[in-house]
């Protein structure tokens, strides 16, 4: 086990138009994998703010009611991360009649991954590689050396069918075409959301993990950051569950800063391995 | 509270070609609102099945691994219904700010429920309505007077955008562009597959529950049975949760036959209120 | 008959990267119904340019290479519309028996006109209403009445059927709608890029044409311009045959000016007919 | 300059509901390149008929009026084919500003081929190839590759992005790809439906044509059949332009049977060489 403190911020500043009810999903999930040493919420102006626990891995909501008028919310917090580093060649896909049921859910397609479109597909790119790790780390590397990162070229509607077919997205894309490929190969996928140190320009970040053995692994497709860094806030079967602000009423965003950086000013060293860190 | 026993039945029929794994979900879950009195699965040749519980609904699927030949599955059960009947009118849709967590994410878009693409179109037509059980009913009498219900017209890919253009479905896709109708005005909405009597001709039905005041409450766009009398099976998202039967291997299904019906021969009565029969 | 005087303009700038090829459809046509008083070129830095007649309806297109730098083309013109004005009431549907071969292909399905997924649709919305220019009035009237002008809604691979959804788009979506739901009625229409007087803000314009009787008859969905003013530019299936730039090399546009005015600085009055104003 | 006499034939029956409008392209077309011994068409009731000329290419369409009963449509015809066989490598792309303006707008995306959308994928995967002759035969020798012919795995709406992310369609299919990455590429591409000898089962058949040097040179990227034996009957942007049969009114197919093969009985030869049979 390695031990890392990773210290996130975001500040997220909108103009409110009409009363506005927002959820942000920015505060790191609480984990077995992840302990939150500090954290600080600002919300200028004051306003009181609830937080809802959601979803089986440790996801937390910041929700309230914002007026019109400008709003800035700063959250920041230093995070541990323990994740588990395994060999990841004994690493080995579950077969279908022995995954249990609450992983089957992450085998049916959704809103952006539209796996039951893309059997063909997989199973030619990838059916005849070996099974387990390797494979879903050869679906991560296809994406990687065929998808240009360009940002601008997709939008919230972009599903894993539009990334394939114009060959360009951002991190959301990357990871929805994976999870999508995975599944279509019989492997459950899921997106993570979350705080990544070293990504330049700094954002939040989208990847996927992938259950192999009797855990979920994380998988990076776009290779812009240490695996063993990511700070999980969200969980979900794709963006759609993972969105870092939903409103509802009148807002604008006008800016916003993210940041994440290691508490020791160190880079992450690679490992050699798979890394898991997720509740289970 | 109106009391019904439905009885259900099906028989599916395949040729199994490889050595397949399959997941069923044809036995009705076990909730507050339905109990089973009686429940009898026959698998021919013999085979040893698996049930197993998925999700927070009661459902229960059924897995086995099946060896090349013929396959008949069986499956029939006395259900006691115990709806409940609410008055309409005074129930209410939540405010976002109001929703429990595990509510939320039946506001996202899911894979055959495009609500994100929907938007302007939602506020369009039903925008203006008086919120509550009222609208999410004009939701579903505007698929059901707008699209045509045409057995053939879709296929396992299409989604409510494909149906909403070409104006033609069936039952899952009748629920389908419901369902992304009513997440797109902010109100939470689920996919239903079960049984229905006085289905004609007999098939399993996909429906509908959409969440108001404190509960789901059934509806079906397609008109084509009393809810009063649906039995549960599965809950999900979309039809990407809810399917009759999952397989990985070789197999083609060769005949099905479904049916449900009160146990009294009656027909049941068109009861002038809303109907929750989900377990939260 | 009909005499107006239009004055139209426009400057297009850009900067090079790398030498490439230009192609501007941005001339009037020389129809029977539209002549050039005058016009005038000017691209600078000077570039020798090729004019290529294109097309069965006097379109003309402006050819040549760019080398690295700025560059600006600009155009004016004096143009004397000759529209024919005709009693809308007689103006029939020609049925598919009777059409001539060199009409027939404006009834297929094209890139953003996708006619044969909106058949059901079409029949539903308007297969009821009296046939004839009425009913090509009562699609555009639809069209105007259901889908919000809203620039930036759009971009270049938007469809008739994603405008449908998404009920919003510019004027090129306007067109691409209405012609889609004509030719899934039958009725053949095609697509016309061009200058609109009173237009606000001044830009390029994109309407349609509907064959009727024997002419080909204007019409535009979206209501912002006198018809009778419409100055021809290009004409197609549909935007894709009808770009006012297309270009292969690198090049980035910097800025837009398009004007459009009667020569009097009078409003043209609104005729009470169906406009015809091409060569056929 | 090889000659070759293919016997061609077809037989097309329906069902009659209500008096129905059609239009059959089942006639080869009268070009430079392929000349009609002998044809001879049966409508059975007898029908008269109307022969209409379309289009640039010397195609005709059969078109007529059905009562209800049964039809039996009925083509036989001998046509002699002149292919011009050329040295492939010396054919060489045309630049865009040297494409003569007939050649333009069959860069033009179209319904089924929406080469807008793949300009990043052509680049990728033909970007690099030499270009010519070679860079298109590239491009059908990818679809071949990658693409499985499998009946039934498309529809009519099925267009080139469907295809390539499902890797499966019929004739048509790789067709449109082909169609789309020329394009995409800057390669003017085009349809043609046709007959061709050797076909396994007997169809009609959907191939393209690409523009290079300065004629039009056929390519077929199912590798079906030999190409120099390649009946021409319609040609145009896409299969929307090229149907065998349109009808407008009620009718139902019941049966179809095809069939060419050279009247000598014996096979074609593979010729090493390009094969122009365009008319342009």
């Amino acid at each position: 086990m390695s031990t890392n403190v990773i210290n996130v911020f975001c500040q997220l500043n909108y103009t409110i138009v009409e009363p506005t009810s927002f959820v942000f999903s920015i505060a790191p999930a609480k984990t077995d994998f992840q302990q939150l040493q500090q954290e600080a919420l600002t919300v200028t102006p004051y306003t009181p703010v609830e937080w809802v626990d959601i979803g089986d891995y440790g996801s937390r909501l910041i929700r309230f009611q914002a007026q019109p008028g400008t709003l800035t919310v700063e959250y920041r917090a230093s995070v541990q991360l323990m994740p588990v580093l395994m060999p990841a060649a004994p690493l080995e896909e579950i077969q279908f009649s022995a995954l249990s049921a609450d992983i089957l859910p992450y085998l049916n397609p959704s809103r952006y991954c539209e796996s039951d479109r893309l059997g063909r597909f997989a199973f030619k790119e990838f059916g005849q590689l070996p099974m387990g790790y390797a494979r879903v780390q050869a679906v991560a590397d296809w994406v990687y050396h065929n998808i240009d990162y360009l940002p601008g070229s997709t939008d919230a509607s972009s599903g894993a069918c539009d990334v394939l077919i114009q060959r360009a997205g951002v991190c959301r894309d990357f990871a929805h075409l994976s999870i999508a490929f995975c599944r279509a190969l019989g492997i459950p996928a899921r997106y993570v959301a979350g705080y990544a140190p070293e990504l330049n320009p700094p954002d939040f970040h989208g990847f996927f993990e992938a259950y192999l053995g009797d855990k979920w692994y994380l998988f990076d497709a776009t290779k812009l950051a240490p695996v063993s860094g990511f700070v999980r806030i969200g969980t979900g079967r794709d963006a759609a569950d993972a969105s870092f602000a939903t409103l509802v009423g009148e807002a604008a965003m006008d800016s916003m800063v993210v940041s994440a950086a290691t508490a020791s000013g160190e880079s992450l060293p690679d490992n050699g391995g798979a890394v898991s860190s997720a509740t289970q």
